[in-house]
């Protein structure tokens, strides 16, 4: 087991545990947590700015003028002050805000009466190309987008560049259109992802047929249990893709639902690539474990074959290598039914000849047995 | 692995990405996207004309006159302004042109105010007898019905003979006949493409009964695979069909949604063949796989009689091959009690009547333990 | 594999396609279709005849008293005048007409608004004991029933039989009871079918504990094949009955659904009767395969203990059997030290009771391995 | 296969099959039916008594004073007689006479305007340990309950002595308590069969890890195919008692529902168990198989080290018992390199070294690779 | 199988069984249950006392203060006048006694006029590690909630602590919040369970990778075995959480069930890691069984090639080791075909040198198969 798998074994993962019997609604910031980085972004037709502010405090002044859009981009949750402002000035439920600083939360949507709660999971390859899954928790107002993140690395550049060009419907679109933008290159990474994967099943695939060892299995089993990685998060993101589609939150225009089917579709076609991936690994899987029987086959054959043809002449060989003797040595006895075959003047010959004949009758039978092919 | 296999290993498709994060509704055209070929087909009950157009713009005017239906035929995408004066002239939402141009949908119906948008999947053995899964879209107003295909070849043209020659419901069933038309042979296609593999399975099934080879296992995992593959077609294929019965769409005639049931009942019993013809590729690995095993033990089951025949005899032969002297060479001292069987007047033949009962004895054994048979 | 199995190989049946792209609601009658024979069969509480037609026009004459019930079964379809009569004078669809000619259709109700149209299938062992499945088409209206049938044999005889004893509610029923007797025989026929599989599953299980062999596989896996085949058929008849039993149509009365629910009933235990054999079957199918397995592991402890014993001992042989010499023949020089031990005067004697203890040390070490038992 | 296991194979049981195409309704009975005995419980809160009655005429006024509450239990089924009285008199369908004469009924309640029909299927190991699948049908009416078994034992013994004693609701419940206790009775008794099995299992699974021998496999496989046969009995078995929990029926008092509610948790808690037991059945299979490769490792690696060791040092010692001559006996001519070895002073010493060192480097290298653990 | 694994065998469970028969609603209490131990916990936002009393007769008087929330808590079911005082004073239902004191009840809400009855199912490794499964019964009243449990360990300490300190909802939310903080603990709990399971099966898979050996199959089939038994936990309790969701039971708050609601989404989180524990697991003994048959192959590619390499070189040393003479020693007679190989000057030479050429053939020979790498 000591060969270079190409696909290295991915890190255990620890499931992280809420400490059973804490208090429900409590944020719990470990030392880790990074120091919030917050940026607003202002927007709207003719209009774009972005700032970094240092207080959380004056979120809520600069986000005052309705004729404007605006994006709340927090990563790094160490401020309890900051959750403590979304609490009492934005009126976030407690559960909610527990929600976005635990560590594992599914997809889904919760509305409530100020604000829609909703989380997407990011996909993304970090730098030693191990999958990494990273919560983003979106709180949607009527002209706020509040998007959380634990960490300052993510996939939504794209999205700022939009914002910034004001190309297409992103700067006229409102709030719940940007949460719409950023929860479909969320989506639309995961096919990327799938995109790698089924290229790396291709390349196994041709391994199997060309010089299979027993990597196949190793780095199948490996993007087998990605896959089954990436259902977990699929699935609920089609049922909160849905849950908005039917959502009737004032906060969710009616354009933005047409586009969130799109993104609904998209998912639906991710389900589907995901399952044939997953019927692709389990494929190779059986034809490797078909491969490794046939080829137990053909060394059991190279055995059979060689022993069967080699131990009746070895022992033929043995017979008349014993010493039976024609002549007691001692007494001088003459012996003469001791291994008469000894003192034929062809004798070695035509022991030779029935060697030869056994070896070629063995030979046939395993030919039409069909074993050399 | 170097055998020849008949079924030849499929060409590793990729999976085509959307860019993640550019902008919804952008319509994608690549340099290798085919000129539009567009043609109109004007009919009613008494009259066909066929006109092949070169300017995009013509068609509103030609398709005015509310006495005919229209089929406008388009094969090949590489016009933006043929799609900017769909979006404009034709009111069809920037999301349906995308779809029509991207490289995977799934089969769908999608209900708009002015239009019917869906979309079917045309399969075809390709020049390679490889399957190609061909997207055609369809956009169906009141007296025109819009067909969109990324390549000139299809295997639409048994209706356009029924157009031409004005037999049956075709001419005076309206653009939502059709429509339902060209589903239906689309569908009826399916049919031979699995009829293929049925006969494709049944062969393979007779060889693993005559001749089982390591090709049974590969070429039963491909067509496995291709069903796996029409699978992802088929079940969203009923549901199309089943949402078009459901439908309320104005443009949607009873007359056709009856028929559109009979193309329903065509689907489900397609899915009923693919199911089966899972179910037989499965059977034929398991089969293929309890031959292998089988074959295994017949191999083992030589290799132990011989080895067990010959192993002990060949002991024996060993043991009179010994050179335990009777007499000191050197000293010429008597040893009486070495291999004194050596020197009895029949100890060879004991010898070979012993050797003889053991190899007697033991084909006894197998033959009893049923391993002759 | 040229072992007989008694469960001879399925005759491959083709799947009956459709040519893709005619136009929908043709009849297509093939060259070997047969000539219809057509009976009615007029019945009432009192009164019973049976008339065979020789021209499809009569009948709408034959079934115009409404005193009566009728029966019209028709067999063998190759009268384009008869369909033509069936669309224009009893106004039934072309559809329908397709449908009751095309090979394979599930089972199924269909509402129109003068009749209703089903199909059963109807299974039967055909002279090679291969299965047959065999399409009967009905069409209900007030007083007739039209049955339809592509060959002249069936299993309705005790229909027919009870129809002339007019025993029970089969005269008194009308034309929806004759229907649902019609139905319930040919579910009933299904029992029988499983009841031989079942038996045969039974026989093989006894000959996998006996003395199995590599037809035990081979067997079961066309029974199993056949079951797969049947639920394709009981679990649409299922849905059928369902329908029929929901249905609102004037046709069928409440009586008759009271017997239509018996069938139901008897359809379920059918379905349970399919999933226990089939679950049956893989069992006897996973024994199989570990009845191989063992028999490999026992086959290798012969060979491994056979070999383990002598290939030692043989050694020995071999050892004392070389010619190591105590005297250069050529130049008398003394070689004390070779093989001093062939000179031994109970040299012999000891090496014997060596090779013994090493013989019984390997089957003491072989016993407590368990591998005797 | 001729080992004793502990688990006797099953006796195949013959599915019994209605003959096809007899009228519907027809009581069927066989000679080997019982005759009836027919006892009349009659009780109500202060009174008990019971009587066995010889003519079932006398049914309806033995039943009619309502201050009491009647089981009529009837055993044994050869009387036209009685069944065409309870036809006539007691108006019951023919369709529930022919179910409650039928050997196979699905756990089912049919609710009719004066009566309501259920079926419950009581299990019961007979004499020779074999599982009875025993049918029970019960008919509701206001006051009185009959019951239906076909042979003479049962288990219902424990509601006879509640009915006598009188302790708890048994007496002042009604005619739906009593059926409810009678169904409480055959769903806990299925408790004490799984049991049974789950205990069979556990000790299995001790074998499975001290001594695995083929055993193992053929008695799993027993108690999954009884498993497999209970879950067909307890699924419609809940459906049912469901079915009474919603039914309407009048003769069902809100009470005896709350009871019935009990009965419902304790099947749900008996599919839990089948479903446990099954699982730990394909676990067993699972761990048995992998048993056995394991010991086909252990046998192989055994043969491979003995080979392996043996073999090279075969190989020398025969090369040093070849008979190439250093002398030519008859020309006496000298061949001094013909395997000068032999007549070297320590040859022999030096040979045993070498084949020392040759079978202390195998041994290391099978060490080093961990075949010795 | 006399190998120490880690994961030491369940000890096997009884599966406790009602006595088929016995009256609903019996109370059973076996001599070793605990004598009852009962805490009163009288709280409000201001207040907090405990009181351990003895006699439950002054319960109801301890609980009447409305403006109090209470807590009792019963550990120990020894006491049938506490259950008499219950069903009597408290109005509770004998079948809710029942479910309270039996063995095995499945997570469940039961709502009743006066009161709700729940069951959660507490997860527990005890001083063995051995997982217990302890029921806990709740029923919930106006201002009290009761907790039943059979033995005095349980996993609530949290709770008892938040209440004494009185941080957050606890002493305001009432005894449905209380009820609700309970159960959220119970579910908290399973996550840690899960997690150790979790590092377990990556221990597994480390050691499958490092060095498989059988312990692999156990503790894996061990710890599969252990995540099915969760399952049957986990999916009731996320019915019964969601009913409780859905209930308009009046005791049950609106804000409590804002916090259920929080719960249940922890539920779905258990039954994801379950489900993947489980994949997981599946994964892990395919990769384990993949591993024995490549060590297999491994192991019969080294005996094939020593036996392939020197058994034909072994024959021919037998061979050259046969007696045939080239002078008959007792006639004199010469016979000069018999072997002269041994008498050429250089045959031993030209021997080793055939030898030598045999096994590099062979071996070049496997080389290219690939056999050594």
């Amino acid at each position: 087991m000591t060969r270079q798998t190409k696909h290295k074994r991915q890190k255990h993962r620890k499931y992280s545990l809420p400490a059973a019997g804490s208090s429900p609604g409590l944020i719990y910031i470990d030392e880790n947590t990074l120091i919030p980085v917050i940026k607003i972004y202002k927007y709207n037709a003719g209009h774009y700015e972005v700032a970094e502010i240092e207080d959380f405090k004056e979120v809520q002044s600069r986000v005052a003028d309705k004729d404007f859009t605006y994006w709340v981009e927090i990563k790094g949750f160490k401020s309890m002050k900051m959750f403590d402002i979304l609490n009492v000035d934005f009126n976030v439920n407690k559960l909610v805000l527990e929600d976005i600083t635990s560590p594992y939360q599914r997809p889904k949507l919760e509305e409530y009466d100020d604000y829609d709660f909703a989380v997407s999971r990011m996909l993304r390859f970090d730098a030693d190309k191990d999958l990494d899954n990273i919560q983003v928790s979106f709180i949607l107002r009527d002209h706020v987008l509040f998007t959380f993140q634990e960490h300052y690395e993510d996939c939504l550049e794209p999205i700022r560049g939009r914002l910034k060009i004001g190309k297409g419907n992103i700067r006229i679109g409102g709030s719940s259109y940007l949460m719409y933008a950023l929860m479909d290159i969320i989506v639309d990474k995961y096919f990327e992802i799938l995109g790698e994967w089924g290229e790396d099943l291709n390349e196994i695939e041709d391994r199997l047929f060309d010089r299979p060892d027993k990597t196949v299995m190793y780095d199948t089993q490996m993007i087998k249990k990605n896959i089954i990685g990436i259902r977990r998060v699929v699935w609920p993101e089609r049922d909160k893709l849905n849950d908005i589609l039917r959502s009737d939150s004032p906060r969710i225009t009616a354009q933005t639902k047409l586009y969130i089917k799109d993104a609904y579709d998209h998912c639906i076609q991710i389900i589907d690539i995901v399952e044939s991936l997953k019927e692709i690994a389990i494929t190779n899987i059986d034809m490797y474990l078909s491969v490794i029987s046939n080829r137990m086959n053909e060394i059991m054959k190279v055995l059979t074959i060689m022993s069967s043809i080699f131990i009746p002449l070895t022992f033929i060989a043995g017979i008349y290598g014993m010493n039976f003797a024609i002549e007691d040595p001692v007494t001088g006895k003459k012996l003469p039914q001791n291994m008469p075959e000894l003192y034929q003047e062809h004798g070695y010959l035509y022991t030779m000849i029935v060697m030869g004949a056994i070896a070629v009758a063995q030979i046939i039978y395993f030919w039409r047995k069909g074993w050399f092919k």
